[in-house]
Protein backbone atom coordinates (compact mmCIF):
# COMPACT_ATOMS: atom_id res chain seq x y z
CA UNK A 1 0.00 0.00 0.00
CA UNK A 2 1.24 3.47 -0.91
CA UNK A 3 0.46 6.67 0.94
CA UNK A 4 1.02 10.30 0.03
CA UNK A 5 0.50 13.57 1.92
CA UNK A 6 0.35 17.17 0.76
CA UNK A 7 -0.81 20.46 2.23
CA UNK A 8 -2.33 23.24 0.13
CA UNK A 9 -1.95 26.71 1.63
CA UNK A 10 -4.26 29.65 0.98
CA UNK A 11 -4.44 33.27 1.98
CA UNK A 12 -7.87 34.33 0.77
CA UNK A 13 -8.03 38.17 0.69
CA UNK A 14 -11.75 38.32 1.61
CA UNK A 15 -13.70 36.98 4.56
CA UNK A 16 -15.56 34.44 2.41
CA UNK A 17 -14.82 32.79 -0.94
CA UNK A 18 -15.00 29.53 -2.86
CA UNK A 19 -11.86 28.34 -4.66
CA UNK A 20 -11.69 25.45 -7.14
CA UNK A 21 -8.86 23.10 -6.09
CA UNK A 22 -9.64 20.14 -8.39
CA UNK A 23 -6.47 20.46 -10.44
CA UNK A 24 -4.24 20.69 -7.35
CA UNK A 25 -5.83 17.50 -6.01
CA UNK A 26 -5.40 15.72 -9.37
CA UNK A 27 -1.72 16.79 -9.41
CA UNK A 28 -1.22 15.23 -5.99
CA UNK A 29 -2.93 12.01 -7.14
CA UNK A 30 -0.66 11.84 -10.20
CA UNK A 31 2.50 12.45 -8.14
CA UNK A 32 1.49 9.82 -5.61
CA UNK A 33 1.64 7.07 -8.22
CA UNK A 34 -1.56 5.59 -6.77
CA UNK A 35 -3.73 4.03 -9.50
CA UNK A 36 -6.53 2.57 -7.35
CA UNK A 37 -7.39 4.02 -3.98
CA UNK A 38 -9.00 6.85 -2.05
CA UNK A 39 -8.07 10.49 -1.56
CA UNK A 40 -9.19 12.42 1.51
CA UNK A 41 -9.26 16.21 1.12
CA UNK A 42 -10.08 18.13 4.30
CA UNK A 43 -9.90 21.63 5.69
CA UNK A 44 -7.40 21.72 8.57
CA UNK A 45 -9.23 24.74 10.01
CA UNK A 46 -12.64 24.71 11.63
CA UNK A 47 -13.97 27.80 9.89
CA UNK A 48 -13.46 26.43 6.37
CA UNK A 49 -14.86 23.62 4.24
CA UNK A 50 -13.92 21.29 1.44
CA UNK A 51 -16.93 20.30 -0.67
CA UNK A 52 -17.88 19.13 -4.15
CA UNK A 53 -20.35 20.97 -6.33
CA UNK A 54 -20.62 22.99 -9.57
CA UNK A 55 -18.15 25.65 -10.72
CA UNK A 56 -20.86 28.20 -11.58
CA UNK A 57 -20.71 31.75 -10.26
CA UNK A 58 -24.47 32.18 -9.87
CA UNK A 59 -24.60 29.08 -7.68
CA UNK A 60 -21.73 30.36 -5.56
CA UNK A 61 -23.64 33.60 -4.98
CA UNK A 62 -26.69 31.52 -4.05
CA UNK A 63 -24.58 29.65 -1.49
CA UNK A 64 -23.24 32.91 -0.07
CA UNK A 65 -26.73 34.38 0.36
CA UNK A 66 -28.16 31.13 1.75
CA UNK A 67 -25.36 30.65 4.29
CA UNK A 68 -25.79 34.24 5.46
CA UNK A 69 -29.50 33.54 6.03
CA UNK A 70 -28.70 30.31 7.90
CA UNK A 71 -25.92 31.81 10.02
CA UNK A 72 -25.60 35.61 9.69
CA UNK A 73 -22.21 37.16 10.37
CA UNK A 74 -23.76 40.14 12.17
CA UNK A 75 -24.50 41.17 14.79
CA UNK A 76 -21.37 39.39 16.00
CA UNK A 77 -22.71 39.37 19.58
CA UNK A 78 -25.43 36.90 18.56
CA UNK A 79 -22.82 34.14 18.98
CA UNK A 80 -21.54 33.21 22.45
CA UNK A 81 -18.36 31.98 20.75
CA UNK A 82 -17.53 35.59 19.93
CA UNK A 83 -17.18 36.36 23.66
CA UNK A 84 -13.73 34.78 23.27
CA UNK A 85 -12.77 37.89 21.27
CA UNK A 86 -13.35 36.24 17.89
CA UNK A 87 -15.86 37.49 15.32
CA UNK A 88 -16.11 34.19 13.43
CA UNK A 89 -18.94 32.39 15.26
CA UNK A 90 -20.95 32.34 12.03
CA UNK A 91 -18.06 30.69 10.17
CA UNK A 92 -18.11 27.66 12.52
CA UNK A 93 -21.82 27.18 11.69
CA UNK A 94 -21.50 27.76 7.94
CA UNK A 95 -18.73 25.16 7.79
CA UNK A 96 -21.06 22.50 9.26
CA UNK A 97 -23.51 23.06 6.38
CA UNK A 98 -20.84 22.81 3.68
CA UNK A 99 -18.80 20.07 5.40
CA UNK A 100 -15.20 19.52 6.46
CA UNK A 101 -14.00 16.99 3.93
CA UNK A 102 -14.56 14.93 0.83
CA UNK A 103 -13.37 11.42 0.03
CA UNK A 104 -12.95 10.77 -3.69
CA UNK A 105 -12.23 7.49 -5.47
CA UNK A 106 -9.03 7.13 -7.52
CA UNK A 107 -9.45 4.89 -10.58
CA UNK A 108 -6.75 4.39 -13.21
CA UNK A 109 -4.66 7.13 -11.57
CA UNK A 110 -7.40 9.76 -11.97
CA UNK A 111 -9.97 11.40 -9.68
CA UNK A 112 -13.13 9.36 -10.34
CA UNK A 113 -15.54 12.31 -10.50
CA UNK A 114 -18.91 12.73 -12.20
CA UNK A 115 -19.12 15.11 -15.19
CA UNK A 116 -19.84 18.28 -13.19
CA UNK A 117 -18.13 17.44 -9.90
CA UNK A 118 -15.47 19.96 -8.90
CA UNK A 119 -13.66 20.15 -5.55
CA UNK A 120 -13.81 23.48 -3.70
CA UNK A 121 -12.16 25.09 -0.73
CA UNK A 122 -14.81 27.11 1.08
CA UNK A 123 -13.41 29.96 3.16
CA UNK A 124 -15.64 31.55 5.81
CA UNK A 125 -13.04 33.47 7.84
CA UNK A 126 -10.24 34.44 5.50
CA UNK A 127 -7.61 37.16 5.33
CA UNK A 128 -4.99 34.85 6.90
CA UNK A 129 -3.00 31.76 5.98
CA UNK A 130 -4.96 28.52 6.17
CA UNK A 131 -4.52 25.06 4.70
CA UNK A 132 -6.07 21.92 3.30
CA UNK A 133 -4.75 18.38 3.76
CA UNK A 134 -4.62 15.86 0.92
CA UNK A 135 -4.03 12.26 2.03
CA UNK A 136 -3.92 9.45 -0.51
CA UNK A 137 -3.84 5.71 0.11
CA UNK A 138 -3.92 2.90 -2.41
CA UNK A 139 -1.77 1.01 -4.87
CA UNK B 1 -4.72 -4.46 -1.33
CA UNK B 2 -7.85 -5.13 -3.39
CA UNK B 3 -10.00 -2.51 -5.04
CA UNK B 4 -13.43 -2.74 -6.64
CA UNK B 5 -15.59 -0.24 -8.54
CA UNK B 6 -19.26 -0.26 -9.46
CA UNK B 7 -21.76 2.31 -10.70
CA UNK B 8 -25.44 2.19 -9.76
CA UNK B 9 -27.74 3.91 -12.29
CA UNK B 10 -31.13 5.41 -11.49
CA UNK B 11 -33.90 7.11 -13.41
CA UNK B 12 -36.16 8.43 -10.66
CA UNK B 13 -39.58 9.31 -12.18
CA UNK B 14 -40.19 12.26 -9.79
CA UNK B 15 -38.19 15.40 -9.05
CA UNK B 16 -37.36 14.26 -5.52
CA UNK B 17 -37.19 10.84 -3.82
CA UNK B 18 -35.22 8.74 -1.36
CA UNK B 19 -34.23 5.22 -2.44
CA UNK B 20 -32.74 2.57 -0.16
CA UNK B 21 -29.56 1.19 -1.80
CA UNK B 22 -28.17 -0.79 1.15
CA UNK B 23 -28.59 -4.20 -0.49
CA UNK B 24 -26.91 -3.05 -3.72
CA UNK B 25 -23.93 -1.78 -1.72
CA UNK B 26 -23.72 -5.04 0.27
CA UNK B 27 -23.80 -7.01 -3.00
CA UNK B 28 -20.84 -4.99 -4.29
CA UNK B 29 -18.95 -5.60 -1.03
CA UNK B 30 -19.59 -9.34 -1.30
CA UNK B 31 -18.49 -9.48 -4.94
CA UNK B 32 -15.33 -7.49 -4.18
CA UNK B 33 -14.03 -10.23 -1.89
CA UNK B 34 -12.86 -7.54 0.56
CA UNK B 35 -13.20 -8.74 4.17
CA UNK B 36 -11.66 -5.73 5.98
CA UNK B 37 -11.69 -2.29 4.45
CA UNK B 38 -13.72 0.78 3.56
CA UNK B 39 -16.44 1.43 1.02
CA UNK B 40 -17.07 4.90 -0.38
CA UNK B 41 -20.55 5.48 -1.80
CA UNK B 42 -21.04 8.86 -3.47
CA UNK B 43 -23.44 10.63 -5.78
CA UNK B 44 -21.68 11.41 -9.08
CA UNK B 45 -24.15 14.28 -9.64
CA UNK B 46 -24.21 17.55 -7.75
CA UNK B 47 -27.99 17.67 -7.28
CA UNK B 48 -28.17 14.32 -5.46
CA UNK B 49 -26.98 12.86 -2.16
CA UNK B 50 -25.93 9.61 -0.57
CA UNK B 51 -26.70 9.53 3.15
CA UNK B 52 -27.42 7.14 6.00
CA UNK B 53 -30.54 7.30 8.10
CA UNK B 54 -33.74 5.40 8.93
CA UNK B 55 -35.98 3.64 6.38
CA UNK B 56 -39.21 5.14 7.76
CA UNK B 57 -41.71 6.86 5.47
CA UNK B 58 -42.79 9.50 8.00
CA UNK B 59 -39.19 10.57 8.45
CA UNK B 60 -38.71 10.81 4.69
CA UNK B 61 -41.75 13.11 4.48
CA UNK B 62 -40.25 15.17 7.32
CA UNK B 63 -37.01 15.50 5.34
CA UNK B 64 -38.92 16.52 2.21
CA UNK B 65 -40.84 19.26 4.07
CA UNK B 66 -37.75 20.45 5.95
CA UNK B 67 -35.57 20.67 2.84
CA UNK B 68 -38.31 22.63 1.05
CA UNK B 69 -38.33 25.08 3.96
CA UNK B 70 -34.53 25.37 3.91
CA UNK B 71 -34.25 25.72 0.11
CA UNK B 72 -37.64 26.12 -1.65
CA UNK B 73 -37.89 24.98 -5.25
CA UNK B 74 -40.07 27.96 -6.19
CA UNK B 75 -40.00 30.66 -7.27
CA UNK B 76 -37.18 29.37 -9.47
CA UNK B 77 -35.94 32.91 -10.06
CA UNK B 78 -34.89 33.18 -6.40
CA UNK B 79 -31.67 31.36 -7.41
CA UNK B 80 -29.08 33.09 -9.59
CA UNK B 81 -27.99 29.61 -10.72
CA UNK B 82 -31.29 29.29 -12.58
CA UNK B 83 -30.28 32.16 -14.90
CA UNK B 84 -28.24 29.47 -16.69
CA UNK B 85 -31.58 28.03 -17.88
CA UNK B 86 -31.75 25.39 -15.14
CA UNK B 87 -34.53 25.15 -12.58
CA UNK B 88 -32.53 23.10 -10.06
CA UNK B 89 -30.85 25.78 -7.94
CA UNK B 90 -32.67 24.44 -4.88
CA UNK B 91 -31.34 20.94 -5.54
CA UNK B 92 -27.71 22.12 -5.24
CA UNK B 93 -28.53 23.54 -1.78
CA UNK B 94 -30.57 20.57 -0.56
CA UNK B 95 -27.73 18.25 -1.49
CA UNK B 96 -25.32 20.14 0.79
CA UNK B 97 -27.63 19.49 3.77
CA UNK B 98 -27.95 15.78 3.06
CA UNK B 99 -24.33 15.29 1.91
CA UNK B 100 -22.54 13.88 -1.14
CA UNK B 101 -21.14 10.63 0.23
CA UNK B 102 -20.81 8.10 2.99
CA UNK B 103 -17.82 5.99 3.97
CA UNK B 104 -18.75 2.71 5.64
CA UNK B 105 -16.49 0.17 7.34
CA UNK B 106 -16.31 -3.38 5.98
CA UNK B 107 -15.78 -6.01 8.69
CA UNK B 108 -15.82 -9.75 8.05
CA UNK B 109 -17.01 -9.11 4.49
CA UNK B 110 -20.14 -7.20 5.64
CA UNK B 111 -21.18 -3.56 5.84
CA UNK B 112 -20.44 -2.65 9.47
CA UNK B 113 -23.65 -0.70 10.13
CA UNK B 114 -25.55 0.06 13.31
CA UNK B 115 -28.95 -1.61 13.80
CA UNK B 116 -31.02 1.09 12.06
CA UNK B 117 -28.47 2.43 9.59
CA UNK B 118 -29.60 2.20 5.97
CA UNK B 119 -27.89 3.79 2.95
CA UNK B 120 -30.04 6.05 0.75
CA UNK B 121 -29.76 7.73 -2.60
CA UNK B 122 -31.39 11.16 -2.28
CA UNK B 123 -32.63 12.57 -5.57
CA UNK B 124 -33.40 16.30 -5.76
CA UNK B 125 -33.58 16.77 -9.55
CA UNK B 126 -34.76 13.51 -11.06
CA UNK B 127 -36.59 12.43 -14.19
CA UNK B 128 -33.29 11.61 -15.92
CA UNK B 129 -30.51 9.03 -15.68
CA UNK B 130 -28.07 9.60 -12.84
CA UNK B 131 -25.58 7.45 -11.00
CA UNK B 132 -23.81 6.57 -7.77
CA UNK B 133 -20.22 5.35 -7.45
CA UNK B 134 -19.22 2.51 -5.14
CA UNK B 135 -15.48 2.23 -4.53
CA UNK B 136 -14.10 -0.44 -2.21
CA UNK B 137 -10.56 -0.84 -0.92
CA UNK B 138 -9.20 -3.38 1.54
CA UNK B 139 -8.12 -6.98 1.82
CA UNK C 1 -2.53 -3.71 4.88
CA UNK C 2 -3.58 -3.60 8.52
CA UNK C 3 -7.08 -3.04 9.81
CA UNK C 4 -8.39 -2.30 13.29
CA UNK C 5 -11.90 -1.95 14.72
CA UNK C 6 -13.14 -0.50 18.00
CA UNK C 7 -16.50 0.58 19.37
CA UNK C 8 -16.88 3.44 21.84
CA UNK C 9 -20.00 3.23 24.02
CA UNK C 10 -21.77 6.18 25.60
CA UNK C 11 -24.74 6.72 27.88
CA UNK C 12 -25.22 10.47 27.79
CA UNK C 13 -27.47 11.51 30.73
CA UNK C 14 -29.15 14.36 28.81
CA UNK C 15 -31.10 14.47 25.55
CA UNK C 16 -28.38 16.47 23.80
CA UNK C 17 -24.65 16.93 24.39
CA UNK C 18 -21.29 17.21 22.66
CA UNK C 19 -18.46 14.99 23.92
CA UNK C 20 -14.80 15.30 22.88
CA UNK C 21 -13.55 11.83 21.79
CA UNK C 22 -10.23 12.86 20.23
CA UNK C 23 -8.07 11.08 22.80
CA UNK C 24 -10.07 7.83 22.49
CA UNK C 25 -9.59 7.92 18.71
CA UNK C 26 -5.85 8.61 19.06
CA UNK C 27 -5.57 5.67 21.49
CA UNK C 28 -7.18 3.39 18.90
CA UNK C 29 -4.80 4.66 16.22
CA UNK C 30 -1.80 3.99 18.48
CA UNK C 31 -2.99 0.47 19.36
CA UNK C 32 -3.64 -0.34 15.70
CA UNK C 33 0.02 0.07 14.84
CA UNK C 34 -0.97 1.89 11.64
CA UNK C 35 1.54 4.61 10.76
CA UNK C 36 0.08 5.79 7.43
CA UNK C 37 -3.61 5.39 6.62
CA UNK C 38 -7.12 6.57 7.26
CA UNK C 39 -9.43 6.35 10.26
CA UNK C 40 -13.21 6.40 9.86
CA UNK C 41 -15.15 7.49 12.95
CA UNK C 42 -18.93 7.23 12.62
CA UNK C 43 -22.02 7.26 14.78
CA UNK C 44 -23.70 3.83 14.58
CA UNK C 45 -27.03 5.48 15.49
CA UNK C 46 -29.09 7.72 13.24
CA UNK C 47 -29.88 10.34 15.89
CA UNK C 48 -26.23 11.14 16.66
CA UNK C 49 -23.25 12.64 14.86
CA UNK C 50 -19.49 12.54 14.74
CA UNK C 51 -18.00 15.86 13.65
CA UNK C 52 -14.87 17.96 13.94
CA UNK C 53 -14.85 21.47 15.31
CA UNK C 54 -13.60 23.57 18.23
CA UNK C 55 -13.69 22.53 21.91
CA UNK C 56 -15.16 25.83 23.10
CA UNK C 57 -18.24 25.91 25.32
CA UNK C 58 -19.70 29.12 23.86
CA UNK C 59 -19.59 27.58 20.38
CA UNK C 60 -21.30 24.43 21.65
CA UNK C 61 -24.10 26.57 23.08
CA UNK C 62 -24.34 28.36 19.72
CA UNK C 63 -24.71 24.97 17.98
CA UNK C 64 -27.40 23.91 20.46
CA UNK C 65 -29.44 27.09 19.88
CA UNK C 66 -28.94 26.99 16.11
CA UNK C 67 -29.94 23.33 15.77
CA UNK C 68 -33.07 24.00 17.84
CA UNK C 69 -33.96 26.81 15.43
CA UNK C 70 -33.32 24.60 12.41
CA UNK C 71 -35.19 21.57 13.79
CA UNK C 72 -37.09 22.27 17.03
CA UNK C 73 -37.72 19.38 19.39
CA UNK C 74 -41.24 20.61 20.21
CA UNK C 75 -44.05 20.35 19.47
CA UNK C 76 -43.20 16.69 18.88
CA UNK C 77 -46.25 16.28 16.64
CA UNK C 78 -44.66 18.55 14.03
CA UNK C 79 -42.74 15.46 12.81
CA UNK C 80 -44.56 12.62 11.05
CA UNK C 81 -41.77 10.33 12.25
CA UNK C 82 -43.07 10.77 15.79
CA UNK C 83 -46.33 9.01 14.82
CA UNK C 84 -44.28 5.82 15.25
CA UNK C 85 -44.34 6.56 19.00
CA UNK C 86 -40.88 8.16 19.02
CA UNK C 87 -40.23 11.75 20.10
CA UNK C 88 -36.89 12.06 18.29
CA UNK C 89 -37.91 13.31 14.84
CA UNK C 90 -35.88 16.47 15.43
CA UNK C 91 -32.77 14.41 16.22
CA UNK C 92 -32.82 12.74 12.78
CA UNK C 93 -32.76 16.23 11.20
CA UNK C 94 -30.13 17.73 13.50
CA UNK C 95 -27.84 14.80 12.77
CA UNK C 96 -27.94 15.59 9.02
CA UNK C 97 -26.64 19.11 9.71
CA UNK C 98 -23.78 17.92 11.91
CA UNK C 99 -22.99 14.78 9.87
CA UNK C 100 -22.65 11.05 10.50
CA UNK C 101 -18.90 10.56 10.22
CA UNK C 102 -15.43 11.95 9.81
CA UNK C 103 -12.46 10.48 7.97
CA UNK C 104 -9.10 11.59 9.36
CA UNK C 105 -5.63 11.01 7.94
CA UNK C 106 -3.07 9.06 9.98
CA UNK C 107 0.51 10.26 9.47
CA UNK C 108 3.47 8.96 11.44
CA UNK C 109 1.08 7.04 13.72
CA UNK C 110 -0.81 10.19 14.77
CA UNK C 111 -4.14 11.77 13.87
CA UNK C 112 -3.19 14.35 11.25
CA UNK C 113 -5.38 17.20 12.57
CA UNK C 114 -5.10 20.96 12.23
CA UNK C 115 -4.24 22.98 15.34
CA UNK C 116 -7.84 23.44 16.57
CA UNK C 117 -9.47 20.32 15.14
CA UNK C 118 -11.10 18.13 17.79
CA UNK C 119 -13.37 15.13 17.18
CA UNK C 120 -16.80 15.19 18.86
CA UNK C 121 -19.64 12.81 19.45
CA UNK C 122 -22.86 14.76 19.06
CA UNK C 123 -25.83 13.26 20.90
CA UNK C 124 -29.34 14.41 19.96
CA UNK C 125 -31.42 11.67 21.63
CA UNK C 126 -29.51 10.47 24.66
CA UNK C 127 -30.33 8.88 28.01
CA UNK C 128 -29.59 5.41 26.61
CA UNK C 129 -26.58 3.37 25.49
CA UNK C 130 -25.29 4.27 22.04
CA UNK C 131 -22.02 3.75 20.22
CA UNK C 132 -19.44 5.02 17.75
CA UNK C 133 -17.39 2.87 15.37
CA UNK C 134 -13.68 3.45 14.77
CA UNK C 135 -12.30 1.64 11.71
CA UNK C 136 -8.65 2.05 10.75
CA UNK C 137 -6.90 0.87 7.59
CA UNK C 138 -3.32 1.42 6.52
CA UNK C 139 0.21 0.20 7.14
Amino acid sequence: MKSFRRELWFNIPTRRAFKNITSEVQTAVSESGVKEGLVLVNAMHITASVFINDDESGLHQDYEKWLEWLAPHEPVNRYLHNRTGEDNGDAHLKRQIMGREVVVAITGGKLDLGPWEQIFYGEFDGRRKKRVLIKIIGE
